[in-house]
């Protein structure tokens, strides 16, 4: 990290920053490239790539993974609305990371708080001489982007306006998130510190969770979601399956988001340290859903797959900071907390009439919380007051510009359409399209 | 393209093919491979090998989104027709493409027309010394191979019976579609004219475009899609959800579409090529998506969900002829004129009372020749005049084909159920399983 | 297999097993590796790492595609439950293969009957200089073993408790399995014996089967299901579309199962060696459709859809015990044999009154059978009365120790719920959440 103005090979060119912030694979394996180079220019370089492409696949597949999760977890008048949310949003997000997102993140940030606002410039192929290619890593931190921004889609359902909502997401990817990311991968301040977090429990997962809360606050709860008497009412969502398999989906592409975040194969130590990180990855997921599972029997009596799903994701974003140096134990205790907090937090946001239709913030914000605290319990390099500096100021910053975009959203173009609107369901209002057509549910029958 | 024979190891053994055909990765990169190769032997072929795996499996998931996109874009009572058919697709296409399709497309075409009607003989691995595993591309030609064939079944979804699809589909996979393509990526006659269609926006999506449009206009609309006085019935899919799933895994799939199609991963050149390749395809769909949103909203008022699914598809369709030499700010104009297209020619369609159930035409057809069209735009190795008698070659041929195909089967065998049957719909009459039993859809009920 | 004591390095890390066992992939290529290595320090290892990776996150993806083919076969009263079966076996997976069954598999068997039962450690990716990373070798394994367990789910699927279930899924998957996957892949008995089951024909599918057909006689069939007089009641599934995604999820994790068995990607072979098992293992498959397409309309005039999607499967599991010596023709005919297996298969079962629910039993037992006895037809190192052997020890160890399990398991804590609970479904009683609330179907209605 030392290093980062000697690296930085262009000002408004894609590729120069990552290498440097937080991970440090390169400069550990400095040696055994530098050997391996010798003897196959190229080869590290193609293998690195190689895993930003795949890595970034998977990734990029979460969007299928976060539109399943959201239909199937919002009732049924509101499904095409999250579809279109969904495909919109990983739109919105890959133009607006290229026109400034990724070089407001990356480019110049040098120890401060953001770098340029300036488009990105793939460089010619022909070229392209970093330690992997320029695109690919674009590619792999603008999936990334995206992600954050569904997180938010899902917490503020069934409620709010199509293109109120977009407009957030312009900012929110073009804007907020790449800010945050600069002052740790970009190379800034937090990055400074000696804030860690591999893989962006904070950076990614907390980001869209602070968002998501500010506009939960700003927009407030369903209709009829909380009665009087503190009596909360149970909005089933539409599909069980569809949720099941979105959760399967981001599951998956979770190796890419964590394996990924290794930001290098071209080692062998590089290799191996993907192959740990798939591993603990799949181990503190696993663990999040069987504790959701015994917590919930014992609580309820009955075991509830709607948090089994999201105990898989907690276990997921709590091991997100730092899958590389638990062990398998650490990292089944790790997630296994993430799967706890679920069944901890969820009726809590009820009590404070939060309404969180898809779970997004214990999933997201507090266990992204949780996995960054967690950090110092495996890796030495990180500290306590470090990491809970780097959440505090992620979430300040975060929620308050949320908050702030939320409320002029409010003031100008309105967020939340009106009562009857929302009775009939946003497919009928603004999407003009119902999810299950043949079923005579949705609009009309409310 | 020059050496092809001394190339070719073996009449009928696959992998000599693809090397020469117009993309010429390996060509531009001599030097550096011969360095490579020499510090490394074997390298480049495993790198290569990979690609064409990871890229051939990311287009054989390709299937799996045809299906849920018709599936979820047809009604209820033919849901499991679309299914069906999807997996009949792809396993056809599979079994042609091996008895004769690849030989046809790649075996001795040598400036011609089409190359021999011998089946595929994958070489035992410890012989296989090429650039890259024979079998590796077998497997991404023949994907490639039964995407076009999956085009064909939406659009003329819900009023065609299963076998004569199937008959269509057999020629199509194994004759058909490997004729044109051994024109252009066999090294046949348009391949040395200077056509340049890099993943197939022609030779792919258009081939299937006019192959759907020949059994539209043969089967005609579905019974009550048109009315008098030139009333036009929207008959809605029977889920967005799934539609929406389809459409993120052919996104996904994409990746592998496009990147696949460099042919090679084995030098720094090829693997930063790739790499830009994805974020051109990604920026070409969300600018896609992102026009069918607005215009949509301008025209109607509301936003439509199916007409942003398929605006990402344009998008990513018109994008194929060339996602390597634009710049991002091209790819998202090209995707964004694809996108308008969808718009643009989905009512046209509906005015000539053309049916097509799903948008294949406009998505496939219509962006396809305008993906083709743009090369020149970027890559100044292409001209308007060869792209012209590209597409209209390619287009005569496969239309008139198809057509006498389609004649013939509906003189031979028939191809449209009675009107009775269609009422029914499919899933009673030749597939006898609904799609959803238990909701009191389908046959029953009409 | 002989140097299996030289090859380890320690007696409970992870790594040490796979190399030696049945597939001798290395050993081949021996000279070949050494030059490689000699010129590119590391290449071969990080190749090899790269495919258990990108193999192992195509398998556990399938841990979708078996919750949503189970989800779509399945009537609706019963989907959320089968969902959250999925997520709970793979993640109960992935803990117990952890805490004993992979060294149980792999650690120290050395020709006998199982390793130790210790837990995994995963050494620190600076000091993990195998052929591969120890981590990536676990991570292929592990989810493997989730796989044999989310083949027992479906047969017995609608009138299983949770929980019982859940415990029988702990030892499967912890001891079971292991057990028998010690006498092959971990160079036990049965590998010395020079039994040849590459990826799992037996080892894996028809381990499931076997204890998936033990579940289906202690629990018996579902109420109704049988009639008198030899009447057989179908119990449609609840959603095609989900089955046949289910299908193709599997379809594309079968690249990874097999293609990932090479255990090798580091020389020109090992990667022409995958190529060719791709393009086998496709070929398989779409004959098995192809077959029961044509057998379908041939003995009952219709296509059954949820057969041509268990003739992919059953194609699948046939070549999974070699698809890498068969040509392109002898794979088609392996495959197609397996598709012909469920055509008949399936009848039969309900002739002795055997409920599987989802046809796992023709589709992983008996093509599994099959596809063991068929390894000799294309591999001169096999022998029919070896495979037997293999076939049987399996059958019986696997059988007998899950119906004593499963005897247990109704002794002292019950597997079946009452009849009215099985009347109800089991969303209501154990999940308490309905998989489609809104659509009326479900609980309330029986």
């Amino acid at each position: 990290m030392k290093k980062l103005s000697t690296l930085l090979t262009g000002a408004s060119v894609v590729g120069a920053g990552l290498v440097l912030a937080s991970h440090g694979a390169f400069a550990q394996d400095a040696a055994a490239e530098a050997a391996e180079a010798a003897a196959a220019p190229g080869v590290p370089f193609i293998f690195n790539t190689l895993l930003f492409l795949i890595a970034g696949f998977l990734v990029m597949f979460m969007a299928a993974g976060f539109a399943m999760l959201e239909a199937g977890l919002v009732r049924t008048k509101n499904v095409s609305m999250q579809c279109l949310k969904n495909v919109g949003i990983y739109s919105i997000a890959g133009i607006m990371f290229w026109l400034i997102g990724y070089n407001v993140m990356y480019d110049g940030v040098d120890g401060g708080y953001f770098g340029s606002f300036t488009w990105t410039v793939i460089p010619d192929p022909a070229s392209d001489t970093g330690d992997y290619a320029a695109a690919s890593d674009w590619f792999f931190q603008m999936v990334f982007c995206a992600t954050t921004a569904s997180i938010v889609s899902g917490t503020i359902a069934e409620r709010v306006k199509l293109w109120p909502f977009m407009i957030f997401v312009v900012f929110l990817t073009g804007v907020f998130y790449p800010i945050t990311g600069a002052w740790q991968w970009g190379g800034g301040w937090l990055a400074e510190m000696g804030f860690s977090d591999f893989a962006g429990s904070t950076i990614v997962h907390s980001v869209g969770g602070w968002a998501a809360l500010a506009g939960a606050l700003v927009i407030g709860p369903r209709i009829g979601k909380f009665g009087t008497g503190g009596v909360v009412h149970a909005f089933p969502g539409s599909s069980i399956p569809l949720a099941t398999l979105g959760m399967f989906i981001l599951w998956l592409g979770w190796f890419g988001f964590n394996g990924g975040s290794q930001l290098a194969l071209g080692s062998m130590e590089d290799a191996s340290s993907v192959a740990r990180i798939f591993v603990n990855t799949n181990m503190a997921a696993g663990a999040g859903v069987v504790v959701v599972m015994i917590l919930t029997q014992i609580f309820y009596r009955k075991v509830d797959v709607t948090m089994a799903l999201n105990g898989a994701l907690a276990g997921l974003v709590s091991i997100t900071a730092e899958p590389l140096a638990p062990s398998l134990l650490m990292s089944a205790i790790i997630g296994g907390i993430g799967g706890a907090i679920v069944v901890i937090v969820v009726p809590l946001l009820d009590k404070v009439k939060i309404d969180d239709v898809v779970g997004a913030i214990p999933v997201h914000l507090v266990a992204g919380i949780w996995g960054t605290l967690a950090v110092p319990l495996t890796n030495s390099d990180a500290s306590f007051s470090t990491q809970i500096i780097g959440i505090v100021a992620v979430g300040i910053f975060t929620f308050v510009v949320s908050l702030v975009l939320w409320l002029i959203l409010k003031a100008i173009v309105g967020v939340r359409p009106t009562a009857e609107e929302e009775s009939l369901g946003m497919d009928a209002v603004e999407v003009g399209i119902e999810a299950y057509p043949e079923f005579g549910v949705g609009g009309q029958r409310m």
